[in-house]
């Protein structure tokens, strides 16, 4: 299989660190977000929303979007578990994983923030501004949402919450957020950092491109 | 069990269509956006994220998120289903409902606009650029994705991504987005107004809040 992925993408991020925690091998196809790769004829056939990551099956099939790759993940090796077999407990975990994947990632997106600038002339420093106004906006939902008691968001061993939540954590940290009023999500942060399959994943330990700039 | 919902929310729309499919019944709870219901703290200790849909179970459990409350519908009320079995095909249908979920509806959501307008001036033109703007973008993505030889957009009976598009559609057709580049969705939404179950969760269908003017 191949992930075409870019470094600091925080949806990359995630499935990598799914991949990982599964134990199983991928090849990554770098795609540099900063130089439009992902805009070019070639890759809009493999993803006509021309987002990154893209898994790209052993038979060809490319699959897109984050989350539908992760169900895909899930579905076919179910070991070890990233969502709980229960329908309530596993919209509840859902649910703290969708406050990052839709409230907080899609509207902080290299395109959306490209926008800003473009359409209303937003200086570097109110992109940030807005960046971490979504952050510490959802963030103090997931805050709530997650549990206080044990290692992990819901449970003793990472989840899908945790893996989007240290995906963007990532991100917070870049733009300066203050992580003091999330506690529960630093926590989780460093608990999940502390195991080899999603350290594996993180931004620092991919192939780089070329002065990457905006967060994806 | 009570769906706590905005008439003109295309995820309540979405998850409105899903339990009617299904043939559940629910009451519905009407919380008004533009009045600003959502962020009483009352509404706040069923939902941290302080959005709607919210999905109260009988036993008091609060499910948020729509996806992932889609997820549960799914689980709980198989028939008929949303989803194929088969994972590939599954992640498939999952990703052109997620470029609705994830590429435009959050972008455009009430609070994303509120924003855009107190941070950046935007006007009421601007705000409906910005819209279509992510609605034509993700449209175009998702036009390629689906099937141009079923009813639906993957089969011959509504599904998951069918949910997300119709709903969106809504919103397109509000602002005034030109629907001529997008055959396969304008085919997808008229084909799911033709069943009943959908057509009773179209906003117009539902009980109004007071002078709406956002889009949620």
């Amino acid at each position: 299989m191949k992930l075409y992925s870019y470094w600091r993408s925080s949806t990359s991020y995630r499935v990598r660190a799914a991949l990982n925690l599964k134990g199983v091998s991928y090849e990554t196809v770098p795609v540099d977000l900063v130089a439009g790769e992902q805009l070019s004829g070639d890759y809009a056939a493999l993803n006509p929303a021309r987002g990154v990551p893209v898994l790209v099956l052993d038979d060809g099939t490319a699959l897109t979007q984050s989350m539908a790759i992760l169900d895909y993940i899930e579905a076919t090796w179910p070991d070890p578990a990233l969502l709980p077999a229960g329908p309530v407990a596993r919209a509840q975990v859902m649910a703290a994983a969708h406050v990052i994947a839709t409230d907080i990632h899609p509207v902080n997106n290299t395109r959306v923030i490209r926008r800003l600038s473009e359409s209303f002339g937003a200086a570097e420093e109110q992109q940030a501004a807005w960046m971490c106004h979504w952050m510490a906006q959802g963030f103090a939902a997931v805050e709530e949402m997650v549990s206080g008691d044990t290692a992990f968001a819901f449970a003793e061993a990472p989840g899908l919450a945790d893996l989007c939540i240290t995906a963007q954590v990532y991100n917070a940290r870049r733009r300066g957020l203050d992580m003091d009023p999330f506690p529960n999500l630093a926590r989780i942060e460093k608990n999940c950092l502390a195991v080899p399959a999603i350290k594996a994943a993180h931004p620092d330990n991919q192939p780089k491109a070329k002065g990457a700039v905006w967060a994806a």
